[in-house]
């Protein structure tokens, strides 16, 4: 009875806010909508308006971190997420609502603790690391620090061996990002390395470039060889604390307690919904997002606001009186977190239909303004990518030259099947205060940016939609 | 001999701390430093100077956080802070060091958490107020919000009885911290209207400006008559979030745990460093600041900052090749958080000798700048306070002619006795972003910013040592 009512309720406000869409859009007349290699004029000019002014992303994302907040995945809330966000995409009008099994190795976390146990005894803000094994109790160990990955890989094992390792390195601010994939490699790769070297487990400095206790989680690598250590993250100030008792002559002993660990299989699922185009050829523009959080937030920024802008963005193109000559497919995936497990089932569920898949984008950095956009698509295509930079110039959005686009942990997956993708690039620059915090809650999202989000997406969607060239297929080239 | 080596390392520290200090001053020329109403020459700006470029606060700060951390009254921590601090005041060359106890009820806190149970289960991030009682095991009850304490004593019974009260009174962030005083009867007060109208149990909104997911702590009244229902504080974030729900047609339900409560006596000890003045007439300005913080953090902010700037304070001053006049008593107080127990301990023990006490302030609202000071003296002292506006304009600070100082929590307490008082006023603009909660760790202290803290009281301590005019007594006024 009490989903019924909010059912109720969001039917309410959705059906307003399709109605607004609706009544907003005047008729496009025919095919040379959206072509013009000097932007699509009167439709997108509308669309970005009426995305500039849209409550729906920001309903949708409110929604998602009240009713559901963290959905780890295979836990219950994460099946709660799927049958929200089915009753969303139904509600909200796709004319197809469905889902696809994902299996993977389920994560629990039970309970986490560490302190210092001598010279100076003091807790620790520490939160285990996915994937990581328990310590079967509390262990306890002198730590011995490293202040980068390398250091660690260049130790002799002696100097490891039996102790607990802590991995120093900080992660930089930058605007796109790049401190993360330069400091990672000590959350995916240290537990291996660490344990290779007889280390009884691994302490890591959190990736991210905030100061607040809350460390940051984030799974260890799901390819690496060998056994992981038992391995957690220190909060920034609980690891510069460390770093103080440590440039000390004292040895530092901690107490580690890590109740975590792989517990089975567990099923969660894609879910999909599509609008067809009014070609009906079964040709799709996809835009996907993770519908999975980390378990300390409620996956505002990571990756609800990338849910809501892409659900919202696919509704609004969908909403014009005409539709956009191709159809849109949106996938909110399963399990990113803990490895691409979704954009992975999907890519090997979907590897024969990389010819329907027109271009593919994903929204998964936060919902801080969008500042830049890059492309892969075929030749063909390029008047397109052309009028694209026309139309996102409105929104303060520039081309970027720089390299090919990542296409994202999910939608990427069918790109390296040769898909044409394009990244519509956000300021990173306080993504990673939050992510997989507990910070990352709704509070956080400025819904002006969210908007400006909304309106990148929905003037991409429209003109790859409403396009007749082809972007790709590219040829496949194998991801490092 | 861990200890031995560490105090080793600080002996050598803090003597090169003194070498400079003495090096550094010339011969000041007998009585007449330091009493012009111009301002006093050379040896304030010296002394400036010296605090400008001193790290003797930021290592005892750096000391104090790491070495000891959180130190709850009554709690082993505590104990440790005490013995460290003594330790400090020896090492530092104090003229005398000792102790005297102070007995409070103890608090304890074990466990606690919070969660919605319906409509939408999820986690909320809590923590239990100082002096609450706990909730023998969970309870549950359903959610009714007041958006002030006002509204809830309005409020009749049978619309709080049985339920779980939440106050969603949000603090307002200012330079003077005015915010505070005016939100704060919610946690103070709030426990005990609750409970008289039949409540279950309280949660509040964080008195706190920030937008992290660490609830702040703090005490509820000593003084209030009734007994007070289980109350916690909800960070801001997840108040938001429950208003969320709350905005909704379905009754929202909490679970709520706190394993927390009164657990005895407890013997803490304020911990007392003297200066002689060269006079060695009894006299002596006093410096105040609390040695016990709340278990979140580390105190570095609330009072960490405190203790290190007064103390490093009186080491400068004193450490002039002349002695000021009269004598320069540091107090550190003990469990200031449970309700002024030093402070109120050290007046009733002293109240016969506030003739003895010149003048005194407190430090005890973090570390960023000063940028006003007001002061309670007698007339005969006003051209020491006009000398000390010209000396403090130097350093960015004004006078304030509002009202009388508060002379802190503590120090204040000698305030009521007739002690003369002067506030040296921090910009309170980021504290109540950090205060009572795990983020009051060193990494928020700016070193420049306590170095500025320092000059400015080391420059109201030489003043008012060197000073032969009488600042006080003053009436002593019955206080609110």
């Amino acid at each position: 009875m009490l989903k019924k009512t909010i059912l109720k309720l969001s039917v309410c406000v959705l059906f307003v806010f399709i109605q607004a869409a609706a009544a907003a859009q005047p008729d496009q007349g025919g095919d040379a909508a959206g072509m013009s290699p000097e932007g699509s004029g009167e439709v997108v000019a509308q669309l970005q308006k009426q995305a500039l002014s849209s409550g729906l992303a920001w309903q949708l994302l409110s929604d998602l971190t009240s009713e559901v907040g963290p959905r780890m995945a295979g836990s219950e809330a994460d099946a709660r997420a799927v049958k929200w966000a089915v009753d969303r995409l139904k509600t909200l009008g796709f004319d197809r609502v469905w889902t696809e099994p994902v299996r993977f190795p389920r994560w629990v976390r039970r309970h986490e603790s560490a302190e210092v146990q001598s010279p100076h005894p003091q807790r620790l803000a520490v939160t285990a690391l996915g994937g990581s094994p328990g310590t079967n109790g509390p262990l306890e160990g002198r730590v011995v620090q490293f202040d980068s990955l390398a250091a660690l890989e260049a130790a002799p094992p002696e100097q490891v061996a039996g102790k607990i390792v802590f991995l120093s390195q900080r992660m930089l601010r930058t605007r796109d990002g790049a401190g993360y994939p330069e400091t990672v490699p000590i959350r995916t790769r240290g537990p291996f390395v660490a344990a290779s070297k007889g280390a009884l487990a691994l302490l890591i400095r959190s990736v991210g470039t905030d100061s607040n206790r809350l460390p940051h989680t984030g799974n260890i690598s799901r390819t690496e060889t060998g056994n992981p250590a038992p391995a957690a993250a220190l909060s920034n100030p609980d690891a510069d604390n460390l770093m103080l008792m440590l440039g000390r002559d004292d040895p530092v002993v901690v107490r580690l307690d890590l109740d975590v660990g792989l517990d089975g299989e567990a099923t969660s699922y894609n879910v999909i919904g599509e609008f067809d185009g009014r070609e009906k050829d079964g040709r799709f523009v996809l835009l996907g997002a993770h519908l999975d959080s980390w378990d300390p937030g409620t996956g505002a920024i990571d990756d609800g606001a990338g849910v809501a802008i892409v659900t919202a963005a696919a509704r609004l193109a969908a909403g014009l009186a005409e539709r956009p000559r191709h159809g849109i497919r949106v996938v909110l995936y399963a399990n990113e977190e803990g490895g691409s497990y979704g954009g992975r089932a999907y890519a090997e569920r979907h590897a024969q239909e990389v010819d329907k898949h027109l271009l593919g984008a994903e929204s998964d950095l936060g919902a801080d303004r969008i500042y830049a956009f890059r492309s892969a698509v075929l030749p063909a295509a390029g008047p397109v990518m052309d009028g694209l930079a026309k139309d996102l110039a409105n929104l303060g959005i520039e081309r970027d030259p720089s390299g090919a686009p990542f296409g994202g942990a999910d939608v990427g997956q069918m790109g390296k099947l040769g898909m044409a993708m394009v990244d519509l690039e956000q300021d990173a620059s306080g993504y990673f205060d939050l992510h997989h915090t507990a910070n990352d809650t709704l509070d956080k999202v400025d819904p002006e940016s969210l908007r400006q989000n909304l309106a990148a997406w929905v003037t991409l969607v429209y003109l790859a939609a409403n396009s007749n060239v082809a972007f790709g297929p590219l040829p496949a080239a194998p991801q490092p």
